[in-house]
């Protein structure tokens, strides 16, 4: 029943990613549910708060108890949480009421379900922190080979002076690096248990409350937060914003793939390609559209997270909610993107006809500023703009090559080897070099 | 495998609707796409484009025909649309090439898709419809059954003059009727068959295409455009814009019984609560604070879906994508709103004691604008507001109420009848029971 | 001091629009408020709430008294609405505190704010539906002069099938006229007086505060809402989702003037276009970027007032003042994009050779579907969808152009006219003519 | 002319920032550009690339000429940049053709405009530093002051179980000491100089790029960042997510409050408040209402943002545009809302007499948990959470505490110390006072 079709049958192959969507089913939150509730019990046992015999029996029935999500799904419409359903289920699934009276002791809905999330969010981080680094170093790939393959740039969709393919495929990965550190950055700020019991203060842990909340942490290893973040959401924020980041700069490769594909401009081609219900000629760019409407999304439902920090007193139902309908979504699509990020890096390969093509397209107008500072030199720059200026209307309405008509006039200042994407090239070349090295690096 | 919890056999109770979220499914959608194909070739077969007998297997067979969604999986990952692969199974499963070929004929996967949302809109607006109109009239009921219950009207959380709760529930369900009228308008300009083939031109119908275009949508019971809509998505964003003011007005319900069942304040019971965990007493505003998310929600995600208004050129797919991303959430998520609004409005109960208990706080300065009225007739008003407002600081330091102060000082101008909510109710009992009338005129 | 470029010197000819920014003034506010106070005080004293002679008075200043914005700067920081400081210093501007007391009788600030705003937006709702009307009928005249100009349709930014011109100017435009039928519905909710005093019950105008709010909606030209709405703001969250209609449907403009102008495309000439500071050949397109821009900010800013929507109780100063920070932007970005929109439409040209060219670049696959219809009388059409595929290929690799290679293979089928845009416009040019008229009717 | 009201005279005390209004002025803006044009000159110099007296010319001119903003504006509105018309002006101050034509050499507008941004964020960002401390520093001192006043605890509004307000206070202020820990990584990412050339590739400075590159970063006090990042957004996006990180924080203390403030709670008394136009008791809780709306406003601008990070190719007019319509405005909110905190901070007061009625409001539910812990003394925990919840029902309805039913039915297990906040703070002071000792050492 697919309210999203990531979580659709017909759509999962298009927007669901196997790997990172497993970490989000029902019975993965019940099972880190009762990981959560079986370290606690030992961390509880050690501190002396419980006795050891219970701790064990819930530490071992956590390992083996099967729970039926849609079993507690009444009781949770009915709570808002699951956890009071939760706790009943494993209490009763345990069949030994006399340690099953200690599970979930003194903690709250909320301790179980965000250190929960918590322990899978550790195992995403990982796993994206892996595809960043193979993508990088898939763009770093295309970026070495590519280093000095000429193609326009392009501003405003207008063709402004040459660049190279490799430094385009360096200006997709380089922010990856930074978001690679920037996960780093976060992830001790996010990776924490949670545990403050009903309003914050652990009350019901007594003077035990930081030593268990300090072995509960180790013992599932995040990290020990040392107060509550019950109502302080801003690590579940900064994270949402990451992932923002993250598929912002997917999304600024797939605009770019998609004006790069057209037909007219085909400087690229993609490994794979889309078929119509109608056109036999299609092969759509799938891809590029997917990480296109994955960075819209995450966007959106980014606002949604954001607005959950104003997250009133000591829990706020309405706030917590926002984040549930809305982080799993952007996980997962943060890693389909990831994902479809590197197999277009893989898969794709630059046109160099067309890309030449895109430089020397009819009047050659790239070399405009390239001239203008050639002329600089036998006049001042504002008059050799005003000139060159003039040059690029007769170009345009014309026909004529500007290299043509610029060397009719200044045979000496404009030489031949100036109309030459190789002469024109700048820094490309190094920045796309030295993207590889960094990515090779990684 | 849920993204959404709305997908979640653990969270349904909590956020998913079972009526509407029939809508959505895999084989809901492939079910209408069936339909929209069966009468498509009929429509093709009344003009002569395709054989009678062909129309008549095609349309027999998107009765019959079983396609499993699951199948149709991996194609759709690779054309980003599911009309090919669903277009060959179900040519396929018909096994009479010799019709099955008419099957589709010169539509593209846009005109299919859309109208198969299309066709189901239809149902959900109707769905919807008839959930506003029972919301109302059961605000309605309270609005008339309380219209001169008073209560402490707040601004910024400060109690103001006094209301009724009859007025409350009024300003709840007004909104509600011009939804209904807003829906009424744009129900035309959504329930649209979309056929224009590949480019939006229609030309492998030739000459046929219009009539084959007013026939389909007669057929299928919606409007006939007579244009193609493939790149045009402003009926489909003012939908979202609809259902993002129906959810923003339930949020505001939702955020009003929030403060309303504070402890401490306590004016309003509701029927039903949720169950803490870990805290016996707890009966929390489970309904009210879904309202507030859910409109959150829908908020966020109908941003999403307004930015894919702009759609590039004759079709593009990250547009496209982004809507399938969202539409069906805050389709389902309205209709969760919806749902639980009315149960609220069903349950709920003023408790008028308590309501009392806001309006005669301690010092009872709700009285102040009416004093600085009533001594109006008797000194400047400027002067007169000077003087309450000094007064207002004397019974807030003292505890002395208000009205005391006033008749000791101002007793001919100040009389006791003018400290009772029902001399200051104005004219919320009148709006209540307006409301009240146009509910039930519903 | 600009926290927005609309309201800077530097920045006000790209993103200001004179007309409309007037009516959002520090100057434009209080003048609308003093008239607002003016009519009131007359329809008071019309009903006996306040002497003629006040009522005269108070009416004269409204007109003739001036009130420095900077003056209320500190009252209205301490206070959050402008309404106390404002009414002390019409009144001491007054010079006659007689009649000066009966200013603001029984109203409270957002009585005064809103309808005020509101006296202000029936100037912009005029203003807007004039510029749809120009846009609409600029794009009419260009749909009708290109109805049949062939360009390649294009869809994933794939060429698809031909159609014309005129047919895409048609579609640009045919959103507009929903847009004006929908700001003719939304109208009359919108342009209403907000009278209801304090909290929301109109309590100190007694028994005629019907009436007087009546003939201050008369006064004024406006609606009577005949219930409060400080705390239901449907009716202002509605006009934002239209103004975000209408942004859209320019942002997709400019979406599409951003790929046809691209160099290598360049199907249309835009009469403007920007300089660069570096390179003499640039003519970037400004007014397409703007477009975008525009219908990008717009929804962002949407979203918050959707959001002020859960608006709380009887009135709430955070929701209220989300409204301020946002709607005037919009009011004017709105503006500013349907001048540029109208500028655009005017100017721009479309370059049939290039059009032409778009489609007949080199293998010509834009006529597979055509083919693949073609050779469906001659086979089943699956197989003639393969076959085409298949030539596809071949035609892609080899750069034969499809017909060539179709000619050969099928000469009877796949006569040489098969593969002539104006063989394959279908609908094109009847939808740009029908558009056309409509437009021109308006 | 205020688009926005933070533009406004009338607005400013409530919603503008002079000390951060004043980096967002066209003449600040205008004057950063000089300064980065004067310091690209003296760089170019020292590498040789123009001559040392244009230079010194230049920089010479960048301290003293005058550029009137207005005069810049038509050409601004022309080239959707106001670079080629500030470069214009320049020149022509100078009075020095000679020298003047060596001005931007080789630069592109987006290095001056990113640069002269990153100048003034550089300022930004140390009052934003410095504000965080002082208001860490004063939610610090409350901390520490009140760490042992009880207060209710309160999830979805209901009473929890006690904590304390120097808990709250922490809990208010914990985020703020993450933020600065976020500033401190963002900053070198954000704080770099932007000089790419044309299409990023520096091409017109040829060898020399790198150095002068460098040179530039040093003299401006700014990072290098050894590549082009006109296209890759994420340094300014990032900044923007934190931005709104730290306004949501803020944005929780406002909801706080506001709930704290309302009638019949009044656990906190502000310094300030708000008078209405109309009711003399009045004193609305301005600033916390500010807080809120600031949040709000800064989320849906931040959306923008994010969604500019899909940024076409080398140069996309329309991406950057909306950094320019939302950035300035977030800035000056976030700024404007710490120092509304801060002044919050510094005035309010606790009113431990509210904050005690809070937790012994009627029935005394707030000792539930605890007493549940208790009886597990002497019964099976879930059998004790079952009689507890029992036992609150009937306090409930009959108006009985919870204390006097439980001490009647377990005298020894229930004894009255454990019905007083005291017994139940649990960590809350111990979180309070960490928090102060924290804030201290910043």
């Amino acid at each position: 029943m697919p309210a999203s079709p990531i979580d659709s049958a017909l759509y999962r192959d298009l927007f669901h990613d196997a790997e990172v969507g497993t970490l989000f089913t029902d019975s993965a939150e019940i099972r880190a549910m009762m990981l959560v509730e079986g370290a606690l019990a030992k961390a509880q046992a050690a501190h002396g708060l419980i006795p050891d015999t219970a701790a064990a029996a819930i530490d071992r029935a956590a390992r083996e108890v099967q729970i039926d999500p849609a079993a507690l799904s009444k009781a949770t419409g009915q709570n808002a949480v699951v956890v009071p359903a939760f706790v009943a289920a494993f209490r009763a699934a345990m069949n030994a009421p006399e340690h099953a009276q200690y599970l979930h002791w003194g903690a709250t809905s909320q301790d179980i379900m965000d250190t929960a999330l918590v322990l899978r969010l550790a195992r995403l981080l990982a796993i994206q922190q892996d595809r960043l680094t193979t993508l990088a170093r898939a763009l770093g790939t295309l970026a070495g080979a590519h280093a000095e393959l000429p193609m326009a740039g392009r501003t405003y969709g207008q063709v402004a002076t040459p660049t190279t393919f490799g430094a385009v495929a360096a200006s997709w990965g380089a922010p990856l690096l930074r978001h690679l550190d920037r996960l780093a950055e976060l992830k001790p700020r996010l990776l924490q248990v949670s545990l403050s019991g009903a309003a914050g203060t652990l009350s019901m842990m007594g003077d035990h409350g930081p030593g268990i909340r300090a072995a509960l942490a180790q013992a599932l290893n995040l990290g020990d937060p040392q107060a509550s973040w019950h109502s302080t959401r801003d690590g579940v924020a900064e994270f949402s914003g990451w992932l923002t980041l993250v598929t912002g700069t997917l999304g600024k490769i797939g605009e770019d793939l998609l004006v790069m594909t057209q037909t007219g401009i085909q400087e690229i081609t993609l490994g794979t390609g889309g078929s119509s219900s109608t056109m036999p000629q299609k092969t759509n760019p799938v891809l590029p559209s997917l990480l296109v409407a994955l960075a819209r999304q995450t966007n959106a439902l980014n606002a949604a997270i954001q607005g959950a920090a104003l997250h009133r007193q000591q829990r706020d139902g309405a706030a917590w909610m926002v984040e549930w309908l809305s982080l799993p979504q952007i996980c997962i699509a943060s890693a389909r993107a990831l994902a479809a990020a590197t197999e277009i890096a893989k898969g794709l390969d630059p046109v160099p006809g067309r890309m030449r093509a895109g430089i020397d397209d009819g009047p050659g107008l790239i070399y405009a500023e390239a001239l203008s500072f050639a002329l600089a030199g036998i006049m001042p720059r504002p008059e050799a703009q005003q000139a060159v200026k003039a040059l690029c209307q007769e170009a345009a309405a014309t026909g004529t090559p500007l290299a043509a008509l610029a060397a009719a006039r200044w045979p000496e200042a404009a030489p031949p080897g100036l109309f030459t994407p190789e002469a024109q090239l700048g820094l490309a070349p190094a920045e796309a070099r030295a993207f590889a090295k960094a990515a090779r690096a990684l």
